[in-house]
């Protein structure tokens, strides 16, 4: 990290399915200010771009302008560290390959560098969180979708092509869920909220037993609604996130055998909801684990607060980018 | 890799489930000389440690004796390349934890390192073979079991405990065929030449049709049978490499979705069984690859012949090795 005191500050971006989140940091990792726009509210990406900017300029101003920014980090779906590309994210607005560092340049007037959205979490988490001083782990977000940072040898894995670590389209069931990429039975599908959601749908309509569930317009439950019942111990609930573990900690199991990492981490709301999540997946893992790796990799939760991570870790980007 | 005049030689071992294959390797990769026992027919490792040491003591004495030997490279399923230790080998005669490389420091008087048998050969490939010049691929062997060497950032991968890598037993089939680490469903158990076989006796019994194979006793046939029967045009043996090929590319769609490779690099008889294996394995990749990762990747037969990628990969470790 090359500081210097003409421009002492970075900014950090996350793009997620649903929100978008930036904010200004320092060489310290204090996120100084931050402030958000819904992703899906811009079909055009410049417009998009545009509304980023919009907000992100006067943030900028109260630290003294462009001028004390290092650089931009960002964190994408799909994001392409090589190319500073997004390409076919399955979950945004926008389709194909979409120069999003170069526009941010344009528009902002700041060199900016980009990665996969987990990616850029796992950066945060390696310098700032659960996984401090940890030279192989794998982190999994569990938001709209299932994004994963792979870490070995304490370098980020980012492939030949700048796409590794796509994890949460690993197919756990053949002809399973259509997901959003086109095919069938991702992880991402069950293990995402919007697969949580989507398994309260299924477990309604296929069983008969009451479940505070029923009192929510299907269409409308999403997953925090799952864990409030679940709280309450509403028995689907509790099924529905024993579902979803079961299929998380098979997957995870198989993940262990490819890069043996000291620890897996989990970041987002899902990860939040405790032992009703946590013990479903533990048990997956132990029971499909491979004998030599038995009881070898721990199962934590990220320790930073979801905004806080996602931007500090695409911030750090910020701090490497060629100006 | 450091070479003197005084030692200019180096043994290297592959342990397979069948065969122990075993040869002196000079500083350009050429084996000077080679010799292998049987694995299983030694139940005590003590005595198979002295029968591989019989062979390649006057071996070792026809270059010079032990003081021209730099050290010993060993491949072996289930190696710890930190502890030097084989632990709990499904396809091996000795249970738990075995201290090969001690045992070979004590039997022979040269220094021994040991990893995986599978990166032995990712190493070999990478030096001398189809991923000269790759920093990123991924080797999958194909022989008595399934077994991988992972190649990021030009790094082996050996994850926090030495033994990341075991793709053949990434779970494709839950509650699949019994495996013999134990668990259900395990890739080895299709595509490995064991189960290739085991297909072969599955469908001979589930289909009515005629088949070359029924002139073999179902317990006799292994796959080089089903090979020669595809070659005569052989329906059924043709659906076996059909079967065997849609589960291994299916594997490698998801094992690319994890480092993103330049290349997965096939290795062992079953990658030699040409279009009958291949198209089919390109067809599943190509079905079940996530879209941005579309026809990125390589799929290759090893360039190497079988016992020289081993030995070779193994030795290149004996170089390495503290005296």
């Amino acid at each position: 990290m090359v500081t210097s005191m003409e421009k002492p500050y970075v900014v950090g971006m996350d793009i997620g399915g649903t929100n978008t989140v930036f904010g200004i940091v320092d060489s310290r990792g204090n996120v100084l200010a931050s402030d958000s726009i819904k992703t899906q509210a811009y079909s055009v990406i410049e417009d998009y771009v545009e509304a980023v900017c919009s907000k992100l300029r006067p943030l900028i101003e109260s630290f003294g302008g462009v001028e004390k920014i290092k650089g931009m980090g960002v964190g994408a779906p799909n994001g392409n560290y090589y190319n500073g590309t997004i390409e076919f994210a399955p979950n945004l607005p926008w389709k194909g390959v979409i120069p999003l560092a170069a526009l941010f340049e344009e528009y902002l007037g700041v060199p900016t560098a980009l990665t996969n959205d987990a990616n850029a979490a796992a950066i945060g988490e390696m310098t700032y969180g659960a996984a401090r001083g940890m030279k192989d782990f794998i982190m999994i977000t569990l938001g709209t979708g299932v994004g994963s940072g792979i870490v070995i040898n304490g370098q980020l894995v980012y492939g030949h092509d700048g796409f590794a670590g796509e994890l949460g389209h690993v197919i756990v069931r053949r002809d399973g869920r259509p997901c959003g990429c086109g095919r069938k039975g991702c992880l991402e599908t069950y293990c995402s909220a919007t697969g949580v959601a989507r398994t309260a749908r299924e477990f309604l309509v296929a069983r008969p037993e009451p479940s505070l569930l029923r009192d929510i317009p299907a269409e409308e439950i999403v997953s925090k609604d799952v864990y409030d019942a679940a709280v309450k111990g509403d028995k689907l609930a509790l099924d529905i996130f024993e579902f979803t573990g079961r299929i998380l900690g098979e997957a995870l199991a198989d993940f262990i055998a490819f890069s043996s990492p000291e620890a897996i981490v989990l970041f987002g709301g899902l990860a939040k909801s405790g032992d009703y999540i946590m013990k479903p997946i533990q048990k997956a893992i132990d029971e499909n684990i491979l004998k030599i790796y038995e009881g070898k990799t721990k199962l934590l939760v990220s320790e930073l607060k979801d905004a806080d991570a996602a931007v500090l870790g695409a911030s750090a980007l910020g701090w490497e980018v060629r100006e």
